[in-house]
């Protein structure tokens, strides 16, 4: 097949059109529009379209789209579930230059075009990348990535003008603080001239921040940005700001809210070239959120969505789990009345990572599909997760229908069986305190991080209404009535936003407490018929590809059996309420 | 003051006699009870006795008044809370002569003749001590302590002969283990001619054993025993033996009946210089618990009692707490017919130690109090919790009686202002897991440790009677009759032997749930009450002491607080029972 490539100077940046025919063009603005339409050529004719006819064009929806990696010096991943880190081993840079070219082609395969590399929790040297004994190994990782399109991002400690500029202070008014960051912005350029910017976690879980020191989070973002503007850098800003030291007594903060509270107030005091980096549910990824209300809310800012593709809360790469189903319904919901979360066209989409050194990248090789779905939606985020899923199984396992119909089947039903097993209704954080794999229901219960159930003997939630919280306050009236109300209130979402009695009729008719046993029942069944599934499809898998995944699923029935049983027996031993198909629940 | 010591062959081991005179005299038998003589000579007078008058006869009624350290070779001390060892660091000896002098003459003050130095819980190099490598040290150690007639005892790995020795087996069957054993005590003998013995920790919470073997616990204590007999040696085996994998779904094993089923079968299995070292409790040091039955079961085999000195589930020296009351509480409880724990006459009590390398010896300087406690026991079971506090406190304050009243006062109602906030009734394990200290009442619940309270919105605590599990049947058919009947169980065992509803009366009158509240509203004002009385000592003590006791007792009213909040919300919600007296009760 012969490519002719063409310069089309209307198209936008990264944007391509594919034309069919005995010699097929592809047109773009840029080199990255031309490598992203060669890499969608191929993808395409893997699954099985005709040269001859195509006739695409593909513009991204956001400009930046970026995966965060949380991965420390030591060579730890924080929340990595796939080996260690790509990039670091003992406090060094460590890397495999023929592991990073297929990384970065694998990314950009995707459409990813910026990676942040360390932790947004600054740790030891990690503050240190951006001084001169750092930088001319980070560039060389920059060069890297550079055939690839993807432009590294620093995650940047906030206090720095102190912890590595040995400054008294790191007060944004004070104006060596300004100088050191102006300083620091154009020594990092020096090296990197195509970094993509800085990240940053400020007044966040024990992070330093412009708070602490009696600034806005504007006044701290609007320092940096003026360092990087001249580079033509761009300040990532982190909006997980919360009272990470909240008493479990304190019924009236409420940490959902928190985000809104923080930043709404300052939307368009932001710099031109800040984003703010939100996380696509008001508390922390779990199973189950709304939208956070601040990604509608801000009109005046740049703003990021923020997904996890590692499966932090989610299954942790042994439990089945692909994001493509939540990731769509919430670019699917109304944010803003007429228009949903896709619509309102964040320039800035941002996924923390999940993967490692691994072999196989993800730990569970089917969590892989993670990675291109995000990348996907980031590209276009109207995608379905169907489409999603069935291109990454025949991209993955090649053209036996059997194969690819069965594990597109199993990743669309995934997030619902884990949902089922797990917190039920939206509640979220039922989980083992530190790691936050397998259950324990009162575990956060009485912790300071905001994160609270208060199931009692004869209701269960946090009212979130305006007879309660009065989060609902933080979205449009059209859609805070929806939450405001129980008949609307999506059901996967109805004990985020009520407090409700065990004896509350469901839809389907059934009590609350029966859902919650039902459920559970039916989540480990559910997990049952995935390894039974699985088993069927070994005669046309590589046994070394199905003896890992099965070996992963056999983890997730102890962990589904495990999520039953506990939280059926706490909600027994509460309500005193039996099932009423009389199955067992332990004393 | 003049003293004469004389030589009296009819007194037994360590025993002394004090006639007062213008001259003193001191007769014993020994070298042991010359100084034993002599150290309780000062002591007296310090406690204000006329050397002229004196006529005291002391024997003590266990020959072996042992204290275990649980000091690891890193330097750490398992359950430590006064520093670091006073032994090792950073994986090898490292002791200050000057402390080791005057830590052996504090026991010998105390009557202690006995201390193993390494963690029973074996890790690394600890294993080790036992070779030549080690022994030179671990013999000027010896020599060190041997002035003060205290003895070395080694904590020993069962497996010893594979992971030090190199054999392919532990099996106490096998010839080269029975080998292996004898040399390594003649081996270690030749260094330490005195070394008390071997203290082993087998089949334990991942600890090696004779049953991973299928060998019988007096197989597997029997071997090491007739290694060390010929060299005069003891072996100290702990009966700590249970289910630590146990499924909390699983309610028919019971852990506190484990010592017994695994130990009584075997009474009068074990070599003569075998002594059980059983814990005072069935279960783990908790605030109440029974006596454990094993003690009284036992008849032809040697017993220890062994006592927990350092506050692991008992505030950690952090919160004021003497072991003198619940110790001479389970000293003159029945466990035989007519006869006394003290009355079994053990010829062994051991203590796990509360020392380490602080300056003050115990972090909380009123800790101090349950080492001379611990001593004075194992001398005499018979003395009482008051007069032991009061010399105790005179001793170390001197004889300001409005110190020392108040400080005894306080050290006699610390148990039962500690049991007030913690878990109520002798249920137990209402802690945070892993450290152990403060509140997580469902922390154990659902963990594999047996440790479960099974609290349900109707009843609370586990039915160990003859309805229940039935470790009421491992006590003397008098003693159980007593434990069996809710009218006649110790209050504060109550929710240790039985299962309750909230509504059950309680002797005076209080439902169960409402002594639940009324405890935990009461222990948070006697930590008041305690710091308010502290304060009237200020003027009369040391500002330092003064100082590092009032921050203490400032940590202990914030964990007193938090244990009344979170077991009154857990049981409010629980239950849906108000306070009768309207108090605050978080939702």
């Amino acid at each position: 097949m012969n490519i002719n490539y063409n310069t089309d100077g209307t198209l936008p940046p990264d944007a391509f059109r594919i034309t069919g025919g005995e010699t097929v063009t592809i047109a773009s603005a840029d080199g990255a529009g031309a490598l992203y339409g060669k890499l969608a050529l191929e993808e395409k004719i893997k699954l099985g379209a005709d040269a001859k006819t195509l006739d695409i064009t593909s513009v991204p929806a956001a400009k930046n789209r970026i995966l965060n990696h949380w991965d420390n010096m030591d060579g730890t991943v924080e929340r990595g579930y796939a080996g260690g880190s790509l990039f670091f081993k003992n406090g060094d840079f460590a890397w495999d230059p023929k592991r990073i070219e297929e990384y970065a082609k694998m990314l950009a395969a995707v459409g990813i075009n910026g990676i942040s590399i360390n932790n947004v929790n600054l740790r030891d040297d990690s503050r240190r990348l951006i001084t001169e004994e750092r930088l001319p190994q980070l560039a060389e990782l920059a060069a890297a990535f550079r055939p690839y399109h993807v432009r590294l991002i620093i995650a940047v400690d906030f206090a720095a003008p102190k912890t590595v500029g040995g400054l008294p202070t790191a007060d944004s008014f004070d104006d060596g603080v300004i100088a050191w960051w102006r300083e620091t912005a154009a020594r990092v350029y020096a090296h990197i001239p195509d970094l993509m910017g800085f990240l940053v976690k400020a007044d966040s879980e024990f992070q330093a921040g412009p708070a602490a020191l009696g600034r806005t989070q504007a006044d701290g973002a609007n320092v940096l940005a003026a360092a990087l503007a001249p580079h033509g850098g761009t300040v990532f800003w982190r909006c997980f700001v919360y009272d990470c030291l909240q008493d479990w007594r304190d019924t009236k903060t409420d940490r959902p809210k928190a985000a809104y509270e923080h930043f709404f107030p300052l939307d368009g005091a932001f710099a031109e070239n800040v984003v703010l980096q939100i996380k696509i549910g008001p508390v922390d990824f779990q199973v189950n959120e709304p939208v956070s209300p601040l990604l509608g809310a801000l009109t005046k800012t740049r703003r990021a969505i923020e997904f996890q593709v590692t499966q932090e809360y989610t299954g942790q790469q042994i439990d089945l789990y692909a994001h493509a189903v939540p990731w769509t319904r919430a670019l699917k919901t109304l944010v803003r009345p007429g228009q949903t979360l896709a619509q309102t066209r964040a320039d800035t989409v941002v996924g923390v990572s999940n993967v490692g050194n691994d072999a196989n990248w993800t730990g569970n090789p089917l969590a892989l599909a993670n990675l291109y779905t995000f990348g996907k939606l980031a590209w276009d985020p109207t995608l379905g997760a169907e489409e999603i899923l069935r291109d990454w199984a025949t991209l993955t396992f090649g053209n036996d229908a059997a194969v690819t119909g069965t594990i597109t089947e199993m990743l669309l039903q995934s997030h619902d069986v884990f949902a089922k097993y797990t917190a039920p209704l939206g509640i979220g954080w039922m989980v083992q305190p530190g790691h936050h794999y397998g259950v324990n229901v009162d575990g956060y219960e009485y912790m300071k991080w905001g994160t609270y159930h208060r199931a009692a003997h004869d209701a269960l939630g946090v009212d979130r209404t305006s007879r309660g919280t009065n989060l609902t306050a933080q979205y449009p009236p059209e859609i805070a009535a929806v939450y405001e109300n129980t008949d609307t209130c999506p059901q996967d979402l109805l004990l985020f936003f009520h407090r409700l009695p065990y004896s509350f009729r469901l839809k389907n008719g059934a009590t609350l407490i029966q859902h919650i046993y039902d459920t559970h029942f039916e989540g480990v069944e559910d997990v049952r018929r995935f390894i039974a599934t699985w088993e069927t499809l070994e005669p046309r898998l590589q046994p070394q590809l199905f003896a890992v995944v099965a070996e992963r699923f056999g983890r997730q029935l102890e962990n589904a059996v495990e999520w039953r049983d506990q939280i059926n027996t706490y909600f027994h031993r509460l309500t005193g309420i039996p099932d009423e198909k009389g199955r067992k629940i332990y004393d």
